[in-house]
C-alpha cells in the first residue's frame, strides 16, 4: 500500500479497474483495510474492500474483479495521520506491509511484490534509516550486487521490441559522491545484471546493452574527462569477453535517442539524472522500477507519494497498472522456466 | 562552411532547397567555393556556386534560389584533406572563415553568422586551442559573460509558444569539474541571459525560466548534497527580486516534462549533458545552438562534423535550415527593434 498519507491506495484502488491485470494476476494488497476503504470511497470505485489476516482466506476461488483482497497490515494509529503530511506513523506501517510482502514472497506466498511510493523521510521518523524500498529489499533478502532498473513497457517505446531499461550504477547519492562509486566492477556487474533479466525475465536471447558515458561528448577524446577509458571501457571489454552483447561508452545526449529508436534493449547509466531524465520524458506515467538481483521479483511505480496531490482522487494509476503487469509477466516467464 | 571534412558542406547544400530560407534572408556560404560545388555535385542539386571575394558583388538584385553565394575562404591546400579525417589544414580554414563572418557580422555586413560544424581536434592540430566555435566568438567579440542555449524550435515542442531554450551553466567540461564552476553568480547570469533572449530575440512579455536542480530529486532536502540550497536557490532568490520569473530548482526528471509540456519557455541546466539529453531526444535533427551575451546574432547547427557519414551525401539537412531560420527571425527582430 506505501504511505498511507501520499497517492499509494487511490492508484491502487484505480488500477484494480484495468481488467488486464485480472487476466494476468491475483493481486493482493498489504495494508490498512480501513484506508484502502477509504481511498475506494474517494475515488467513487465500484469496489469493496475484503479483509484478511491470512491469504489462505482467499480460498482456491478467483475472487470477483470488484473486490480488492486486503492482507492487515494496520499499524499503530495509523488513521490519525493527516494526508499528504510525513509521520513516523506511516512510515512504520508502510515498512511492516514492505517486509511482510518480502518474507511471504521469499516463502512462496506470493510470487512478486509491487511496491507503492514510501516517504524516505517518513520511513526515517520511524527510525528506519533506508533511502527507500530497494535497500530494505536487498537487506531482507541478503544481496549486495543488486540494481534499480527503470523501465517503460514496449508500448511507450513502440521500436523497442521488449520495452527499453536503464539501470543505474550509482542512484540516490549526490552528483559529487558518484565518482567515487564509479568503479569498472560496479559498471560490469549492472552490465550483467542488465543482461539477466532481458534474457531470464523478458525472453531476449540476446539482449543489447548500450553504456553510457559520463562525461559529455563521451569525453571528447579525454579533453573532457577520462573516466570512459579508465573506468567504463575496461567494463564493457570484458562484459564482451564474456559473451554478452554490451557496447560503449557512448555519448549519453545521442545514445537516448538511438534507444528509443530500437537500437538497444536497455542501457546503464551512471548516475540518477542520467537515466530519469530520458526515461520520464519518454513515458513518464508509465515508467515502472525493477529491482534486479534479488531472489524475488519486484516492481514497484517510478513516480512518489505526490503529497501535495494526495487524497484528491486524481492520481494517475497508469504507473500501478504498469508495475502490476510488468510484475505479473515477469513471474509468469519465471513459473514457466522452472516447469 | 564548418571543416571541409565532415558534413557541413552537403548539409548547407541541401539546405538551400529548403524554400523558407529564401524568404527570412540571403544566406551566404563563407568557405571554399570548390569544396561547395564538390558538395553540390554529391547530392545532386540542381544550383551553382557563385564565387565572390566581396558581399558586394552580389549587388542589390536577390539572386536566383538555385545559386549559393560563396564568399571564398580557401585556406592552405584544403582541397587535398581526405574527406571525414583530423587535419590542420580544414581546421584553420574553418577558423579564418568563422573569424571573417564574426569581423564581418560585427562591422554590419552580415546581421547573423550561423556556423556549420567544426572539428575541435582539427582546430587544435591547427594550433587554435578552443573548445569550439563558441569560445572564439566570445573572445573575437570581446565577452565574459556568454552562454549557449539548445534551442528548439515550436514545431518540435507545439506546447511551447516560442519554443524551448536550455541555457547552460557549464558545458564543454568533465563532470567532474562541474562543482568548482558552479557558483551563484554563474547561475544567475544565465537566469538573466535566458530571459533576455527570450524577451528581446523571441518577443516573449514575460518568459517563464525553470532552474534545475544539479542532484537527484533536488538534493531530497539535503540528504543527496547541498548545492540546491547553497549555490542554485539564492540565484533564483536574486534573479525573482530582480522581477525575472525564474522558478526553481526543480527535479530535472520531471522539469524536462513539464517544460515540453508547455510550463517553461526556457530551463538552465547547471551541465552539458543534463540540457542535452532531453533535448535531443525531444528533436534530435532540429535542434539548434544560440550564443547569448554576444554583440551579434550566432546560431548553429548542434550536431558535429560526422566524419563517420560525412561526404556520402546522406547527412541530414534539417538541423541547418532551423539554424538558418531561427537566425533569420532573431535578427529580424533585432532590425524590428531597431526602427
Amino acid at each position: 500500500m506505501g504511505d498511507a498519507a501520499g497517492v499509494g491506495p487511490e492508484v491502487i484502488v484505480r488500477s484494480w479497474a484495468d481488467p488486464r491485470i485480472h487476466e494476468l494476476c491475483q493481486p493482493i494488497v498489504l495494508g490498512h483495510p480501513e484506508v484502502m476503504r477509504r481511498a475506494a470511497q474517494l475515488v467513487g470505485a465500484d469496489c469493496q474492500i475484503e479483509e484478511l489476516t491470512d491469504v489462505s482466506q482467499l480460498g482456491e476461488a478467483r475472487p470477483a474483479v470488484n473486490k480488492i483482497p486486503c492482507l492487515s497490515v494496520v499499524g499503530d494509529n495509523l488513521l490519525e495521520v493527516p494526508r499528504g503530511t510525513i509521520d513516523g506513523r506511516t512510515g512504520r506501517a508502510a515498512y511492516e506491509a514492505v517486509v511482510r510482502a518480502i518474507d511471504d514472497t521469499l516463502s512462496g506466498v506470493f510470487q512478486a511484490v509491487v511496491t507503492a511510493p514510501i516517504s524516505k523521510a517518513a520511513l526515517h521518523a520511524a527510525g528506519h534509516l533506508y533511502p527507500g524500498h530497494t535497500e530494505i529489499l536487498a537487506e531482507r533478502c541478503g544481496v549486495d550486487d543488486f540494481a534499480m532498473m527503470l523501465y517503460l513497457p514496449h508500448a511507450e517505446v513502440p521500436r523497442c521490441p521488449a520495452g527499453l531499461g536503464v539501470v543505474h550504477v550509482t542512484l540516490h547519492i549526490a552528483l559529487r559522491d558518484v565518482f567515487d562509486c564509479l568503479t569498472t566492477g560496479a559498471v560490469l556487474a549492472k552490465c550483467r545484471l542488465a543482461t539477466r533479466v532481458l534474457r531470464d525475465g523478458f525472453g531476449l536471447v540476446r539482449p543489447r546493452v548500450g553504456v553510457c558515458a559520463l562525461n559529455p561528448h563521451a569525453g571528447e577524446g579525454g579533453l573532457f574527462g577520462d573516466e570512459e577509458s579508465r573506468v567504463i571501457a575496461p567494463a564493457v571489454d570484458q562484459a564482451h569477453s564474456e559473451g554478452l552483447d554490451v557496447t560503449g561508452p557512448f555519448p549519453t545526449d545521442t545514445l537516448m535517442g538511438r534507444a528509443r529508436d530500437g537500437e538497444f534493449d536497455a542501457l546503464v547509466a551512471m548516475y540518477h539524472d542520467q537515466g530519469h531524465i530520458p526515461l520520464k520524458l519518454l513515458g513518464m506515467h508509465r515508467a515502472v522500477n525493477i529491482t534486479l538481483g534479488l531472489p524475488i521479483i519486484r516492481t514497484s511505480v517510478a513516480h512518489g507519494t505526490a503529497f501535495d496531490r494526495a487524497w484528491q482522487g486524481s492520481a494517475e494509476p497508469s504507473g500501478m497498472v504498469a508495475a502490476i503487469i510488468t510484475a505479473a509477466q515477469l513471474a509468469s516467464r519465471q513459473t514457466a522456466g522452472h516447469d
